[in-house]
């Protein structure tokens, strides 16, 4: 099958599923696009934006007759779907969804029906705000997209998802889903929990100076940036990925205590090295 | 004196420097600007931009007949200035500096001659980047600019300091020394070292798999823009206020401590109530 003769249902028409709808519908990359959303509310704004050709509260009904099934809505909620709507999916469908973490869900995929293909997606790409209001078709350019196959996803499947990452202005990468977890614990979760300590350490300082807030700049402002993200995906983040993202801290914290230790003892040498290393590499990563 | 009136030397061009003659420059603020760089390149950058009416490389010939000296270096690099310039001030001079911690510099103030009238001055903005390349006159406004007066320096000299600061832009905040360095500590220089530990983590992640970098988004982009700062600018903020930010360090891994414990317990209250307090307040602060 090609992207362009499928029918496509995106369930959960949040910042990601109403952003690859949008993209979809952009790019003209699939014959029929279905959205399943929990309020009428979001149906009626995907539909008045030419998001979705069509759209359903009713989950059973928004997957007949569809070729490609696309979870997005927050990770415990994936592994919950997937674990009961294997009976409802037409035979030969692609399953693949777009969490952020992903050994829990594939592991969850595992046991679907024999006649499903389902294959881990996740598409590296974000916003510290969430709900339809915020999807944008551009959301996808450029980033990496992430898909986990399973050994029965077969390579016809892969195929079409990888066909649908391009179609979206995605870089597909294919990879296993415990070197996806591992990888995102360092990138994204890590600096989600930094934020939340940042945020945390503030607040406690405010409470005794509430000046504070007012001295708060630009530095402030961006690493603080991802604690403003929805608690509820980030707390099914990091509930599914808990082993990855606690050695990840510790190993954070660890470095924290080098850095005070060093300030602590005046040690200049051990502080310049750091810092120049940091920022070779951080200016090396973004021009 | 009025602003108007006055001749105005800044020593040292870069980012801060260089800014602020720009923006004094651009609102006809004061008579004459005189530069005082350690290059010809820099005096002539800013000659060229118009930014300044005469420059030196000389510091002893810079500060003649001057009414308000300005020290724009780094924090290390202006305590050094200020420990030999007493006896090349101009009597009834203002000396004010751009210095990111205020303490340090206020001791070193108190032990100039007694005709000299000093002042601690701290712009809070800024970039990543450094340099008079980056310099940018609108890079003061709608800023707090902290304004830390010592008993010697008088209401006259501390007007003409705020009516500059509203010259570019700025809001004055006066406050004394040690309550500007505590607060910094919160907001500026322990973002620092987050980014720098987070930098340093994800560097030892990639040594594992270099894939690591392609995956890096916007949420690791921003938590670790910091990390890109001037080293030398950073390394002398840290040492001059090493025992305020070790204080705001050994809170904050308390705080990621407790973070651990949590995931590690799956105690998802724990978790909840941290985030959703982080997520309320920063939303409230950045709107």
């Amino acid at each position: 099958m090609k992207l362009a003769d499928a029918r496509v249902t995106i369930v959960g028409l949040g910042l990601m599923g109403g952003s690859l709808a949008a993209a979809l519908k952009t790019e003209r990359a699939c014959r029929h696009i279905r959205g399943v959303a929990r309020t009428e509310n979001t149906i009626h704004q995907a539909l008045a934006r030419g998001w979705i050709d069509t759209g359903t509260l009713d989950l059973a009904s928004g997957l007949q007759e569809t070729s490609i099934v696309i979870l997005a809505t927050p990770v415990r909620a994936i592994i919950e779907l997937v674990s009961r709507l294997g009976p409802l999916l037409p035979a030969g469908c692609l399953l693949m969804d777009l969490g952020s973490t992903k050994t829990a869900i594939l592991e969850a995929m595992q046991r679907l029906p024999a006649g499903v293909r389902p294959l881990g997606g996740h598409p590296v790409c974000g916003k510290e705000v969430s709900g339809i209001e915020a999807a944008d078709a551009r959301l996808f350019r450029g980033a990496a997209f992430v898909l986990c196959p399973l050994p029965r996803t077969g390579q016809e499947a892969l195929g079409l998802a990888q066909e649908l990452v391009e179609a979206v202005g995605a870089r597909p990468m294919v990879m296993d889903c415990e070197r996806h977890d591992r990888l995102l614990a360092a990138v994204s979760h890590l600096p989600y929990l930094l934020s939340l300590g940042l945020m945390a350490s503030a607040e406690e300082q405010a409470q005794a100076d509430p000046l504070l807030w007012d001295l708060a700049a630009s530095g402030f402002r961006d690493t603080s940036r991802l604690a403003a993200s929805d608690v509820r995906m980030m707390l099914d983040i990091l509930l599914t990925n808990r082993e990855a993202v606690s050695v990840m801290l510790g190993g954070l914290r660890d470095k924290l205590g080098k850095l005070q230790r060093a300030l602590d003892c005046q040690d200049e040498q051990t502080l310049r090295q750091m810092m120049e290393a940091a920022q070779r590499r951080r200016r090396e990563m973004f021009r």
